[in-house]
């Protein structure tokens, strides 16, 4: 007790030492605590206290200055809030480091809970590596961009400036262009009060999750499933519990429902991402019927229904839900035009719609009118229908050729896939201990990206599957990125193989 | 104590006697808490019990039942998650409303805490307005639409489809395009490094709110301020803390720095929304020496820097700001060249721009490539700069009309406004006891719109103000618009010169 006492006397009587020749310095009129915050500022600032002094405990400086504690606080409190000190809890209060102007602002300091724990930039690296040039991606979910209609679009551009006048340029409703929403009812169901534009599904996800979910949430997932939703509802403070889709075992979804009580379920049933996998007519219905049993909508990606080149999938759950209450739809251009538009809609009940738009309001008022315009157009002349077509055949096209490739080029075993009849996905998986990441980075070595499995689960797995997009680029370039790929799968198999035994005898 | 026994021996034989029918329908082998969710949902659904039927209570239940507490427990939450029942504390659990075909799925119940406090739709609202024909908006802020460089425009968009491929189609870098992003730093100061492009100044608005604000934070904003900032700043759940731009008084500031210790100053220096006042230079200087201080981060929306069509207004803060370290500066495409653009850009420190990059990857993972590349186009060739010429000029016109209809239509004092040399926007204040609420309704029945000043403020106030944007139409229709607003405002005040003795006699 009188070493804890002699010490703080010390602490006090350094303090005033190094603030001797600053004490002139501060007028004596100022209210006390102010004096207090202007001598210990003084001394950080000239370096009479270094970063890591201790100031007195509050109790100690305020009984040698015969004032009150609280106001000794209150100028700890001022200091702290000007970054000059940091008290910690138990240990003190410490002058921080040096504030001169080369030490930038510590903006870490100010970033919000919900953004710190927004880490994962793998979309980010998705973005960035598909624009560019010196890397083949087969990252990146893109359709064949080579077949873009761009005569089509610059016609659409010419019309709806003639036609439309300021219609493209003023504000426009948060809920979309009327002319838009009207050409998305006609064409997929629904009066145009169901439909919200959207810059894309993304925003769509984003919109969804801050409408739905309050942190702690459970939501369940596709397992593997969409990374952009999972990061989404992350975001908002979900729990994600992840639903095997590929196996579609509706008792393993009830016992989910019933033990996490979900605030919503997340699904991409046609030709998912990233498994290329389609849900079947019967779990469609019997996905639609458990929602409502246990009254949980179903956020339904419905991305990639348009881009089946062989027989039709099944209809979209929200064409399944009659009532149209159970089943929010979220679509996108990307997939079948193009990413860079940044358009897409959402299909759900007029009250979601109705919240969604308030929500939207806030975060971008509304989405652009030229593309929206345009996109109108496209499709009420025909032309998207024959884009379409075109795009659906290029697809296949170069399916086949990394199909072939991969085959080709990896021994029999070495990386197991199936072969979907459309959407954007290859999702392979790896024998023994190959793991992705490995083959990532060798392909990346010869300038060929593609993604590991990661990303796409919730809740663990992956290590040892990877995703290839087959739509991104001509058959022979294609071709020549899964070599790339297949070269790297053997090699990666060359060095698990030598790996093995040493990591047995460590 | 024993009637209360008797009730509850009562409320279990009427769920006896409801259920009798149904329980020869629920097999035995289910467990037993299985047995009497079933029940119990057919006895709802088949309407033997009635909403607001009331359960027994659980432990009577399960007394009569013999069995445990906890199955009954787990049976009457398995019934609330089915939305068939609903627990109230310390009143018990009751049937639902009907769950028949025709009740939409009880959404409201669903909608997240954060969903549920957006529910002002005033910015919905001035963007439904101003897109619809009928009505003469000078409500939204837009400029002078018609003087839009529409074939400058088709133009640029010829050319980057022309020369850039498939640039405008691709997935592009979260961070922006780096052609658009090394036109700005060129145009603006900084590095290309230190831009983040966005969606608009309000998607920007609302990322730093995720980036920045953890709810509970306070957040000093302009008084009165931009409603969209206000929105978004709330939405993320801070308390907003109004400084009174105008005045400008640093002591006020200083002590709100205070005494709120807030996380971020929101203002718009330049020809501010709504008051088009312009904070002199001194004030900016002292400002962020403020900020500086206190280590409080600037967001600076200089939305209107570009629109003085008088002297040109002092240099923005992020300008002032030489280490480029404490100032975030919000800007847009809106009001310069069109709304409907959806373009806009933050310049920041880079470690912000990374963190802001990192939330915008996930709300929406990049801007659209086109309008990105053309408006850079039209910077670099300086067909943006004869447009701000011409339409700086126009500007002053419509100024000067509205102005001039307003002066000429109100008696002296019954609408006081100063008259900026810039900006969009006239503030106006009524005189006496005129409610501005009243004019607007009077003046909508006219079919023009105007916006009034309550939503400006974020503690109180505006009740007697109005906000005029003088820019959108052409000089003549403005004065036409200016005048049934003045008329609006002679006839509320003629009412409330009648309404007055009324009032005190009540």
């Amino acid at each position: 007790m009188a070493t804890t006492f002699r010490k703080q006397r010390q602490s006090v009587i350094g303090l005033f030492r190094a603030l001797n020749t600053e004490a002139a310095a501060v007028p004596r009129t100022r209210p006390l605590y102010r004096r207090i915050v202007e001598l210990i500022e003084r001394g950080v600032v000239r370096g009479a206290l270094m970063p890591g002094f201790r100031l007195p405990p509050e109790r100690e400086l305020a009984s040698a200055l015969r004032v009150s504690r609280a106001t000794v606080v209150s100028a700890y409190r001022e200091l702290e809030a000007r970054g000059l000190v940091r008290g910690y809890v138990g240990r003190g209060t410490f002058v921080s480091a040096s504030t001169d102007g080369n030490v930038p602002f510590a903006w870490r300091g100010k970033i919000s809970a919900t953004a710190i724990q927004t880490t994962d930039s793998t979309l980010r690296e998705l973005v960035r590596h598909a624009a560019d040039p010196k890397i083949v991606s087969l990252a990146a979910g893109e359709p064949a961009l080579d077949l873009f209609p761009t005569e089509a679009f610059r016609a659409a551009v010419d019309d709806v400036l003639t036609s439309h006048g300021t219609m493209a340029w003023g504000h426009a409703p948060t809920e979309g262009q009327g002319l838009l929403r009207e050409t998305l009812a006609r064409r997929f169901g629904g009066d145009p009060g169901t439909i919200l534009v959207i810059a894309g599904a993304q925003q769509g996800l984003d919109l969804l999750a801050r409408c739905l979910i309050d942190r702690g949430d459970a939501v369940i997932v596709d397992r593997p499933g969409y990374l952009g939703a999972l990061q989404s509802f992350r975001s908002a403070g979900a729990r994600l519990f992840g639903w095997d889709v590929a196996r579609a075992d509706m008792d393993e979804l009830e016992d989910l429902l019933l033990r996490y009580r979900p605030k919503l379920i997340y699904t991409n049933p046609t030709f998912q991402n990233p498994t290329g996998v389609t849900l079947p007519i019967r779990a469609r219905r019997e996905l639609i019927e458990l929602a409502r049993r246990y009254r949980v909508p179903i956020v339904e990606d419905e991305t990639y229904c348009e881009l089946s080149f062989g027989p039709p999938p099944p209809p979209a759950l929200n064409e399944l839900d009659e009532d149209g209450t159970v089943v929010i739809r979220v679509n996108s251009f990307s997939k079948v035009l193009a990413p860079g538009l940044r358009l897409g809609w959402i299909g759900a009940a007029r009250p979601i719609v109705d919240q969604l738009a308030m929500m939207k309001q806030q975060v971008d008022p509304h989405t652009q009118n030229l593309v929206q315009l345009v996109v109108s157009r496209l499709i009420d002349g025909g032309m998207f229908d024959r884009h379409l077509v075109a795009l659906k055949g290029e697809h296949r096209r170069r399916r086949d050729a990394v199909v072939k490739a991969l085959h080709k080029h990896t021994p029999t075993g070495a990386l197991r896939f199936s072969v979907p009849d459309g959407g954007l996905f290859l999702w392979c998986r790896l024998a023994g201990e190959v793991r992705a990441r490995d083959v990532q980075e060798r392909a990346l070595n010869d300038s060929v990206f593609i993604v590991t499995g990661e990303p796409f689960y919730a809740d663990g797995g992956g290590t040892r599957e990877l995703r290839i997009c087959f739509t991104t680029k001509p058959p022979d370039v294609a071709a020549q990125a899964a070599r790339v790929v297949a070269a790297s799968v053997v090699s990666a198999m060359r060095q698990a193989i030598r790996a093995e035994p040493i990591s047995r005898i460590v």
